[in-house]
């Protein structure tokens, strides 16, 4: 491994596209949640997939670590340079190469954020529809395999995505899929970049499956005795496949964070958010329907948002609660869970969550996306006190291992990183050493974001 | 490579399950269309995940090949022993291991046929949606990555399948995927052997996501002026995000046939069939919708069918098409293309596929699932005649060619097999050797399903 070389190679490649100037090793070294600093050596910022190519040409040649760096949005330490090497930053790869309007298909450079391609799609009458709430690149978003508040209807990244182009271990460009809706031509290559976490390769664009703006769009919020209640009623309208394009669950100590960060004025009792698309008058007989399945279960004071103003505030409200409830306890720091568990579980996991915190003595407002069986503890920290940390752990191991006990998975939505690793072997088994000759074949240097999702322990050991 | 001392092993390990009668070997070596009898050498009827494990466990010491075999109803040769070897049968696996009807979810043997489970599910009110007209096994229809009429609505195999009981091609057994609805835990390994075609280990059970029997049902035939106008109107009803569960074309040749050998009384036009699932109000509302588009377009005698019996005669008819043709030629065979398109370019490739046909000579009706830009022409030929298949392949390699050229790919669901083999380094290019870099990780002797979707040129040649 020559990380030095490397950068001298790299220098004379991209001249200003490549510094190793402290402040923005150290921003790509950051994290959302509680990991140490881990910055890369360099960072590099392509402008084409072809620099991406030589780039990675360069860092194969050296053996040199190679971390893919979208927004800096993740929340398992994705992006950190756990051994060093180069960070390629995509940021200036945000291009829309083609929207196919009829085929309702965009091909994007993966450095282009969510929000700024449904901007650019306004015009369209189509739009992306996974919404992770974070400002996300769609090049990570890929990468982590994310869905959140939308993935009930609309399914997460590895739905619609349906083709990528990605820069191999070896400098090779690849291009996975076709635009076809669909392919019974081989392995789906796709689906194994999606989720890979840049452990594979770079991906460098993504050829997007698009949705039309519904024709009408209601949001609702209704208060709920309990969890247990709230939970029977998502269970109930799924059952009887009402189409909810977001169903979200919010616990007593989440509202009360509302309430007290966001100015809602809401009864501090659990709370279902949620949204239907659909025609006017379907998205009428839904919200009606849920309505009735809503009272059997003690729903109280459903209130429809059907301006757009008053949802646009409903759903900014929610997808700040990470940022509200790090607000709410000025100084502290979160860690993030992120069990899935099947439906039927839902409830008595979410019950058993918090009496983890509850037992912990920290703070630990829980949210969901109630209608996939995924739900977040935000679980708050000094990071001046190791012991609060180590209650954080511990609460946290004890609901992943009640999901995977539960038939779940140890992350819906946020990835392996290096917060995970622990669990993959006991999640997939043999399957996991399955995914460690995938890798050995396709990386055998182990270049890839190393120490990210397969087993090398020894290196991030010591980050943990 | 030793299959004579495999067949021995096998002998005493299996017992009665196991043989090597010519009858039994020869109809497995059948297809369903125009490849050569190609039969292995044994045939085994495994009853359990462990005997499989077993019987896989002594091939790969002997190097011998192992081919998977479910229903028997693949297009491309899937299951022929171009290289002899055993065939793993598995009519004796059909076991419903668990339906958890809250979470929507079924874990099947892979033996068990789609006919077979939706008639055991029918009490519990939920259905497994995938429809590729055969009944084909499960296990099969993953190994495919089949669709079907249904798939514009619920998805392929690829969306329906959550996890899977895989045994890998040196025994071992592996659980891929959990029972939630979604999960950010490594690589999709799930997805990988979904389309896999037995080459990368052989599928012993899949846990499959199922669907709530919808409140209403309504179908539809609508006749057009021209394949142009029927598209014309589908791609106008995907747009306005009409919920379609199957949008299925039909062209003059193929209604020719219904008429002729199914009964049917149709004007002899393109038709398009339809169907739409949901509340009784909302697939009126659809229905109305549906048709004002259609008269948009030029449709003619609308005619909705929202009685059962009328839904499974309209069914019924365009499941037999292909026997229907077949039938309608006498001693005739045929040649089935399978190319999916974007889906604005699809009243083109149907329009330029019919000039190819009509310039081959043959006979070669065209239908297919226009929601998803999928269609298949029966290219119809006298097994006797080779310069007839000689056309039918010319025209087939015009069509898929054309397909390429779109976007789009050379089968949308019926898989690689040995017949589209060719066109993988055209389809995939850089991609095609990854996959055999996966093949060769997860089966370096090559002993799994050998010939089939990935480069052994050799071995196949001899048989196409």
């Amino acid at each position: 491994m020559n990380i030095t070389r490397a950068i001298h190679r790299l220098t004379s490649l991209l001249g200003e596209g490549i510094t190793v100037s402290k402040p923005v090793l150290d921003a790509h070294g950051l994290s959302e949640t509680y990991f140490p600093l881990t910055p890369p050596d360099a960072v590099v910022f392509p402008t084409s997939t072809e620099q991406v190519s030589q780039i990675v040409t360069i860092c194969a040649e050296e053996c040199c670590p190679v971390i893919g760096f979208g927004a800096g949005t993740s929340l398992e330490g994705q992006t950190q340079a756990v051994q060093g090497g180069i960070t390629v930053d995509f940021s200036k790869m945000k291009a829309i190469r083609r929207v196919a309007q009829e085929d309702m298909v965009a091909v994007v450079e993966a450095g282009i954020t969510r929000e700024e391609l449904n901007e650019e799609l306004r015009a369209t009458g189509l739009f992306f529809p996974v919404d992770p709430g974070a400002n996300a690149s769609l090049g990570g978003m890929a990468s982590t395999r994310a869905s959140g508040t939308t993935a009930v209807r609309y399914g997460t990244m590895r739905d619609n995505v349906i083709g990528l182009e990605v820069v191999l271990a070896d400098g090779r460009i690849v291009q996975t899929g076709t635009e076809a809706r669909k392919s019974a031509a081989g392995y789906d290559l796709t689906g194994l970049f999606v989720g890979a976490e840049g452990t594979l390769g770079l991906i460098t664009a993504l050829t997007l499956r698009l949705r039309g703006q519904p024709e009408a769009i209601t949001a609702a919020i209704c208060a709920f005795p309990s969890v247990d209640n709230a939970v029977a009623c998502v269970t109930d309208a799924i059952q009887m496949d009402l189409s909810m394009a977001r169903i979200e669950i919010v616990d007593t100590a989440t509202v009360a964070v509302f309430n007290s960060v966001a100015g809602a004025t809401m009864p501090e009792t659990p709370h279902i958010l949620l949204e239907f698309h659909g025609t006017e008058s379907s998205v009428k007989e839904m919200a009606q329907v849920f309505g009735e399945i809503a009272a059997d279960h003690g729903g109280m004071g459903f209130d429809w948002a059907s301006r757009p103003e008053e949802r646009a505030a409903l759903w900014r409200m929610r997808h700040h609660a990470y940022w509200s409830i790090l607000q709410s306890r000025p100084g502290a720091t979160a860690l993030v869970t992120d069990v899935c568990v099947p439906i039927s579980r839902l409830a008595e996991a979410v019950s058993a969550a918090q009496d983890d915190i509850a037992a912990s003595g920290l703070f630990g407002p829980i949210l969901g996306h109630v209608g996939d069986g995924n739900f977040h503890a935000i679980l708050m920290f000094d990071p001046a006190k190791p012991d609060e940390l180590a209650a954080a752990k511990a609460a946290s191991e004890r609901m992943v291992s009640r999901a995977l006990d539960m038939g779940g998975t140890a992350t819906g939505e946020h990835g392996i990183g290096i917060g995970k690793l622990h669990y993959m072997e006991r999640e997939h088994g043999a399957g996991w050493s399955l995914m460690g000759d995938i890798k050995h074949a396709l990386d055998p240097q182990g270049i890839m974001n190393p120490g990210k999702l397969i087993a090398q322990k020894e290196a991030v050991t010591a980050v943990l």
